[in-house]
């Protein structure tokens, strides 16, 4: 079951994918080429918003949590990427501890961790689960909400190494996003961290992924001779502010009017009806919580003393002061009356699968990935590397190419961010 | 449905399986460091024979013409596989020119063409099919059996180029085992050739893939601490035969008569109670043609001239002057009454399938890929990717797996034996 489009498939979007189609064999010699050059990430996950007239991704997550969504037919296709990525960046390792995120009591989470080291299991490493929690103090089974058992253990740091009883591993495999800070127990240590520190919330800023996307788009849009923005949100940041002190908020409301002025003329060039709007989210940080939708300047302007506390921390309780405005891009994806958002997983820089954001409390223009969100998931139906190049451009396989296409795009970007904040070079 | 093994399973295979299972971080860790030493073939596929109390591989093509044969829910593996063969041999290749056999006729092998080409259209090359049949003079239609279509063109020599009207690639790729010599028209071509012309019959000879495979297998064999005949057929050579003359058959018998003692000495230690036998054939070559089953010295001294008309030419009218004498390895594998040899199929170091050659005319002794043998084709039902370590050892998945692991090692020999046969080291 694939999300029905509601917008009619005769506009820009029908061009788009006929477009990225055609130009198939192009742009696979493409990433070929820029694979070349740039390493891909471990694993990743792309949020992609897809408005009809337009298909972007809204956010590349380094961290991915939600193995356990994916169809588990692609499993197969997880194994064998799995494979390639240890190869690149860990041939030697026959041992790989997994460090997750500490919210040990999300049994959805957790499903995630036995999806992911199952996946690792199979590609052939010797795989144990690692906690730097500080409520896992002994080797601690715990349950996943279908029933699967996990069993995590208390990490020990000996010298530059982090092992676990009778475990010590040539490699360690981060699935926590640092929200909080790189923790001591992390730091200096001589087994190889993936994807590396610097990945992790505590130093990557959402704005310098998509400054990086914008230099991809140029290129790829060149390429295939299409408008950047059909497959790029516009974006812009806004620094040293302080929500609860009331502190930057003109300069805030003087850059939302600035890039919705940018938005309404691309609509207008497209004839889109609808009414632009802006997304406003921490520049570091993810989950979805310091995050808000603003039509106007006056949105800005106008928080209540509730709104302010909701964009003034993030995860792990940090302190907001710098934003990324960030245009924002419709779902016209619906499933029944739920709106419905793609998300996109990768290994190494291979698609394995994916699922869809399934909400039905939410509007087309809010963020899917909030706070007390209830998503379902629906996984997809089928992988995104087979396209249907005979078939109808919005025929199943086809919008999935389409969504591959655009969520290596992203982990491209991601790559070659990463390349540029690493601390080493 | 998967073949029922009609041997008991609690002999020798129960703890091989469990062996290889309980090995599988060794053995992943193992074929890691191994493939970044060998390059892998871009593809292959290797004969299996089931023993019950031996699995072992008996024949290794470096053309594999079965892509259509393989179940279709892993396609997506075959493209990520061949995704992973480009991106090493020929990153810079956007189109490839296949070049089939010249059997144009046989509608089963069209059919793997358009399974090939389908495949590698699908990892994102532009691919047409050059045809150096004589037959094929100008761009010809061919049906397949189920009614597909696929256009053959001639291919053209310009200078030191193979190209087609309006089609010039950087990189061939060879679906034709050479068994007629190298033509021409293939000699000293500046473009890449996949794999490289020293992989044809031409020049390829049995007798140094399994001299590899030997190799491979003591070292193997050391790391997960079992007997290396239970996965390595005995084997012996004989040069400078003539059939039709009658030249050498007391050399060929005396080492018949060798080869059969050693067999018995290990059947005896394993209290296997079959007649050990030898099968013949010819070293360079193809097809099963130029082959037979010998359980004495005698069934090489007393053969009627049929038989030695059947021994001496291989395909495309070659003499066979030189012989490869191989262990058989019993088929215990059966599907209703029918005997069922597997097939695995991998592109790069990768399994991407696999399928039974089940036959009910033949007997458990006598090689399954023989002239005018008409065998039905079962897809594996699941890829050899997937062990259930937590399962029994000969759950169907566990199965796969040990096929999986026997494929890879013949597929090491091969890409050792290549590296050795490189005319240009």
């Amino acid at each position: 079951m694939v999300p029905h489009l509601t917008t009619a498939l005769n506009g820009p979007l029908l061009t788009l994918e006929q477009r990225l189609l055609e130009s198939m064999p192009k742009i696979e010699h493409w990433f070929r080429s820029q694979w070349l050059e740039y390493g891909a990430p471990f694993y990743a996950s792309v949020d992609l918003r897809n408005a009809g007239f337009k298909l972007a991704p809204v956010d590349t997550n380094l961290f991915p949590g939600g193995f356990n969504n994916l169809n588990p037919d692609f499993l197969p296709l997880c194994i064998q990427a799995a494979m390639v990525a240890v190869e690149k960046i860990c041939p030697d390792a026959r041992r790989l501890l997994v460090i997750p995120e500490n919210h040990t009591r999300n049994t959805f989470y957790l499903r995630n961790v036995y999806a992911l080291t199952h996946i690792l299991r199979q590609a052939g490493l010797e795989v144990r689960i690692g906690s730097i929690s500080p409520d896992i103090t002994e080797p601690t089974f715990l349950e996943t909400h279908d029933g699967h058992s996990i069993l995590l253990e208390p990490v020990q740091r000996k010298g530059n190494r982090l092992v676990l009883d009778n475990f010590d591993s040539c490699a360690i495999l981060l699935n926590n996003d640092l929200s909080g800070g790189i923790p001591e127990i992390l730091q200096n240590l001589e087994q190889s961290l993936i994807p590396p520190l610097h990945a992790g919330w505590a130093t990557r800023r959402k704005s310098q992924h998509f400054a990086a996307y914008d230099r991809v788009i140029a290129e790829f849009a060149k390429l295939i001779d299409i408008d950047p923005w059909l497959l790029n949100p516009y974006f812009d940041t806004c620094t040293e502010l302080d929500f609860h002190a009331r502190v930057g908020e003109d300069r805030l409301a003087a850059k939302v009017e600035t890039l919705l002025a940018r938005i309404r003329s691309k609509y207008e060039e497209y004839g889109v009806t609808q009414e632009p709007f802006v997304i406003v989210k921490a520049d570091a940080g993810t989950y979805g919580m310091g995050i808000m939708t603003v039509k106007s300047p006056e949105d800005v302007l106008d928080l209540n003393r509730k709104q302010r506390n909701k964009m003034s921390v993030i995860k792990e309780g940090l302190k907001v002061s710098e934003v990324i405005l960030q245009e924002g891009v419709y779902t016209f994806e619906h499933l029944n009356e739920a709106v419905a958002e793609p998300v996109v997983y990768m290994m190494d820089h291979f698609v394995v699968g994916g699922f869809y954001r399934v909400h039905t409390s939410r509007g087309v223009d809010e963020n899917l990935n909030a706070p007390g969100m209830h998503f379902e998931p629906l996984a997809f139906e089928t992988p995104c590397s087979t396209p249907d190049c005979a078939g109808a451009p919005d025929a199943v396989p086809n919008r999935f190419y389409a969504y591959g296409v655009v969520a290596r795009l992203a982990l491209l970007a991601a790559a070659i961010e990463l390349q540029e904040t690493d601390p080493d070079q």
